[in-house]
């Protein structure tokens, strides 16, 4: 089946120096364009969902399009069947995706984002959500999800906010690529798409086009 | 009831610039003493297993100690409750856990230590299981365990190769200060001690001291 998918998947909500989605503000107005008058936000990542849904709205608002917060919606599910385009934000990607079980919203966005065709856009938690799994999140294991299986929009995992390994580090935790080596020791993995801090990928149907100026690494079992 | 408990929890097996164990190795001589002659290592956190054994195998043969490896054993339960004291090494906490679980150790690792009194060594990963859960791992979550409680050794949590915020940082994810901050937003969550590298947790009975030059954090919810 061919899908219409437009997605945004950026690494990180905002880069250093900059305001809140400032570096890829551009990209989202050209992913929304000029048809999309609202944005439906979900801000589960981050325990105060009423700060997020003000700063978000806030940014969309200056970009040109309203924002309704999902946790203010009555029924979560109904407000993802009729929204135009869905942006989940940045946060603990363990906590996002509890949520999305808890309130049943993993085939209803997958459906209006796979078969519908509305635009999405992610960053940071709400990038690792759009993959197959959160097994190649960076967060802390905060709460327990009943799975880590993830929305699926594209056949492979990401890692956001990638950092390259330090060489004057005298840390001995594991480096990030480390740590995605380990997840490659694992049977039947998929690929890793590693995005530095400042990149993103767009994806149009079956077409990826890797934005920013700081490129990513792809990791491969 | 009183519980005899021996731990000795170190943040991470090898210190930058020093060997396999080396800043933690009078430690370990003291905590085993001269009536221990077996140590039975669970090398479950990393991939190669027979290559972890042999390390470990080296370093503890070196402090006086022979080692077996629980990957060895034919039956995992029978050798822990054979065994006369326990290390647990690092690596990725997930996966370790994981195993723990398929090989049903929990159970009967808790009843040597807590009610037998056995000397339970554990570093890094190693470390994190032998609290009350891993929701404080640092490690990415390449697997997924039944559950995220552990072994439950000590009353509280631990996050180990702790890293102080660094002010010049322009990497915008979350700093671990901060990912234990988000750990506390949750309800009913326990004490963390942040351990950073170098340093380590004795416990005996109901008494911890905390070991070596670093030094270490507590967050409380």
């Amino acid at each position: 089946m061919m899908t219409l998918r437009r997605l945004l998947l950026v690494s990180n909500s905002t880069l250093h120096g900059g305001g809140y989605l400032e570096h890829c503000q551009d990209q989202i107005q050209q992913l929304l364009g000029e048809q999309v008058k609202r944005v439906l936000f979900i801000p589960y990542a981050l325990h105060n969902r009423d700060d997020y849904a003000k700063i978000a709205r806030q940014k969309f608002e200056s970009l040109g399009y309203a924002l309704d917060s999902i946790h203010e919606a009555a029924d979560p599910v109904d407000s993802v069947l009729k929204s135009e385009a869905i942006f989940i934000g940045g946060g603990n990607t363990f906590r996002l995706l509890k949520a999305l079980y808890d309130n049943n919203l993993l085939p209803v966005i997958r459906k209006k984002v796979i078969e519908d065709g509305i635009p999405y856009i992610g960053s940071s938690a709400g990038t690792n959500v759009a993959t197959i799994s959160i097994n190649t999140t960076n967060d802390m294991p905060i709460v327990y999800p009943p799975s880590l299986q993830a929305l699926g929009l594209v056949p492979f995992n990401i890692n956001p906010h990638f950092l390259d390994p330090d060489v004057n580090s005298k840390h001995m935790g594991e480096t990030r690529e480390q740590r995605i080596m380990q997840f490659h020791e694992e049977p039947d993995t998929p690929p890793v798409l590693a995005l530095r801090e400042g990149c993103m990928l767009l994806v149009e149907g079956s077409k990826a086009t890797l934005l920013g100026i700081t490129k990513a690494r792809l990791f491969l079992r």
